[in-house]
């Protein structure tokens, strides 16, 4: 029966086993040490014989526990058998128990299947799973209905550039850039209120820390809302929650990148601000006149918001139409729309707004983007069979990662990193 | 304020306010009905005009509850006002009030946005998403990761057939036809037990009501097992779990089908036999001599499952060699596999078992299925790295679905479905 490493000081004076990966070692002639790494921690072996296990090889080990003050937990396991459930290479391209700044990034990305077993690299993927617990645990609770739809599309729903093309037998179609319209069909479906975790894809050619060529995200729409208020609002609810939960359990993975969430209860105070006025605070801010929101606006509006209403999350709504794709829904006037983006700690990690639900509102609009029915396919048909009000917004999951961990480059938050030049491992 | 339509009994002689699609209209000269329809269900709403709404029109309709006992629920509304959201047109492809089963498989698949709002139909994508709240729940609880891999890979798992390829900027990648290498690479990593929901690719031309060609799969991996047997005895009580809730909180969507869960503790029970015990078996519950253990076969085996033990679902283990992946792990005697199936009403919804997790073993290995370390990128040097003995096995989510509910065809189960000749909507 083996006991995990968290467990052993627990265990003081008796008999256990644990397994894991060796670690660390360090041999002071008389007795020497071996650090045993399990999915839970680390645990002291203590030898008086030579070590001759390398680095990374995986032992199951029975001893007695005994205490030590010196020892990770206070307790340490003095060996009476060892087995070598696979033996390590003596020379690896990347030594596990090093910080992983010693490396560049590249050199952790090629070897990937090493560099995630640096603690550090590894509670990034131990955080992101949380994440994707949390998430869905509260979409599940609010009663939306989690989807998975098709990834292979005939056109795209940003515009027709930046697809990635597939060979699908006869015919070529496309990787889809997120599920915009499949999402929108299935609320009007009378489901109402949908959510989808799925991998989506930019064909961006750029390369820049905050864009990834394969990224998750999170989607969510619901039928007859008001306006993007009631998004905002249920996503402040969402980001709440989510922060709160990790907040309460992965303080190890905060605290090993020096990172902090938002307390609970702040992020409901996240300020709200429309396009205009975001710019003219980033000019009174800066000291810059600003023409678009950049990213270093994105930021001084983080820190503005953090400095004001003690939340580095700031809403901004109210977008210009010729920002939006097609599909969003205009403001009376018709010059602006009810659309939204999320900043967190300086990065947009959310876009969303209210649809547009009219057939002939739809119709009026494509020209406008350049666009043609025939190149939606079925989509406009949702629109003459019954649509309510509705919109949503998705999340980049590799982005709220991201920023929650304090990340220099977003590809750092994705195991197995896409990008124009990186296609393995 | 909105109140969903389950909820309406609730408040009998209360004015309300309810939101819906028009579902079936029924004019009787001095009264006339509206049934409108929710996503929680039907609501019947009484007027003395006639009725000048089509049937999927979008209405919030004011007014009075009133009992009846005719009516769904025992109350119906007598409205005050009515706002139209959203009209239908006139002539609807499909009609969302009649039975599916009017309706050829492919009408349904061309018309999805409307098909999909028959109740049985929405009933299927209501099951799915509780399916993947349980599974995901369950995983999370027994403490496994959460996992996002890339689905753009440089090679296939299964040997290199049926990839469908991608134009990649400069380079031709392929859609990964499950996360097999990198659930093998990530439990290496140290994180040791993980689990991925996330679509998956087979470029297979055939045409079966037990094929599709994009899926979601439902992934795991662990490490430190001894054998397959820990394997099929974390998945007995994994799927005991999901059929328990889905037992006691899908009732509707069960009757709906007409169907039924295994009962709790049911799932348990399920029997293990070897696969040359599984083909005598079938020898002599059907009469005949059989060579493959085919869907015949896998319905006579579910047959004499639930006689014997109370359960139709079995276990198949011990796969020969030759029948299963490059990366299964052999029996001592080097005939066998360390690998099960899990047949369920008939369908193999699972394939699982220990992996290779020895180098020496996987380069003896890889000639006997025509295969080379170079073909294989990074995956062997997982096993140079450290790796303990694990394994794991796949769940079809739509395969799972299907089964459930009793659906003819696994197609039913996607609510966008992908086949050779159909890439929408």
């Amino acid at each position: 029966m083996r006991t995990l490493a968290q467990d052993v000081p627990k265990q003081l004076d008796r008999e256990i086993e644990v397994s894991g990966w060796v670690h660390r070692i360090r041999e002071l002639g008389q007795v020497n040490f071996v650090l045993l790494r399990d999915r839970s921690g680390l645990v002291q072996l203590v030898f008086n014989d030579k070590i001759d296990y390398t680095p990374e090889t995986v032992l199951t080990v029975k001893g007695l526990v005994k205490a030590n003050d010196k020892a990770p937990g206070g307790a340490e396991i003095h060996p009476t058998s060892v087995t070598v459930l696979s033996r390590a290479d003596q020379n690896l391209p990347v030594q596990v128990n090093q910080d992983p700044d010693k490396y560049p990034l590249e050199v952790l990305f090629d070897n990937r299947f090493l560099s995630l077993r640096m603690p550090k690299l590894r509670a990034i993927f131990q955080l992101q799973s949380a994440l994707l617990k949390y998430l869905s645990q509260f979409m599940h609770t609010e009663g939306f209905f989690e989807m998975k739809t098709s990834k292979l599309v005939g056109s795209g729903a940003e515009g027709g550039t930046g697809l990635f093309s597939v060979e699908y037998f006869e015919n070529k179609v496309f990787l889809a850039q997120s599920p915009q319209l499949y999402k929108q069909g299935m609320i009007s479906t009378g489901l109402e209120r949908v959510f989808e975790i799925s991998h989506a894809y930019r064909a961006e050619k750029h390369d820049t820390p905050r864009h990834i060529n394969e990224y998750v995200s999170f989607d969510v729409e619901m039928a007859f809302i008001e306006s993007e208020v009631d998004l905002m609002n249920f996503e402040a609810r969402l980001l709440d929650f989510v922060f709160t939960q990790v907040g309460q359990n992965n303080q190890a993975e905060l605290e090993l990148w020096g990172a902090t969430v938002p307390a609970p209860g702040a992020m409901l105070k996240a300020p709200v601000v429309g396009h205009d006025e975001a710019k003219d605070l980033i000019t009174k801010i800066t000291g810059k006149k600003v023409f678009e929101i950049n990213p270093e606006g994105e930021r001084a509006l983080s820190d503005w918001a953090l400095e004001t209403h003690g939340v580095d999350l700031v809403f901004i709504n109210d977008w210009p139409r010729k920002k939006r794709p097609f599909y969003t829904y205009p403001t009376a006037d018709g010059t602006k729309t009810h659309s939204f983006d999320l900043i967190f700690r300086g990065l947009e990690i959310t876009s969303g707004g209210r649809r547009i639900n009219e057939y002939a509102m739809l119709l009026d609009n494509l020209p406008k983007f350049g666009m043609t029915l025939e190149g939606l396919g079925a989509y406009p048909t949702i629109f003459q069979y019954g649509c309510p009000p509705h919109g949503g917004f998705a999340i980049g999951v590799e982005r709220l990662t991201q920023k929650i961990l304090g990340l220099a480059n977003v590809k750092e938050a994705s195991p197995f990193p896409r990008d124009r030049k990186r296609i393995a491992p």
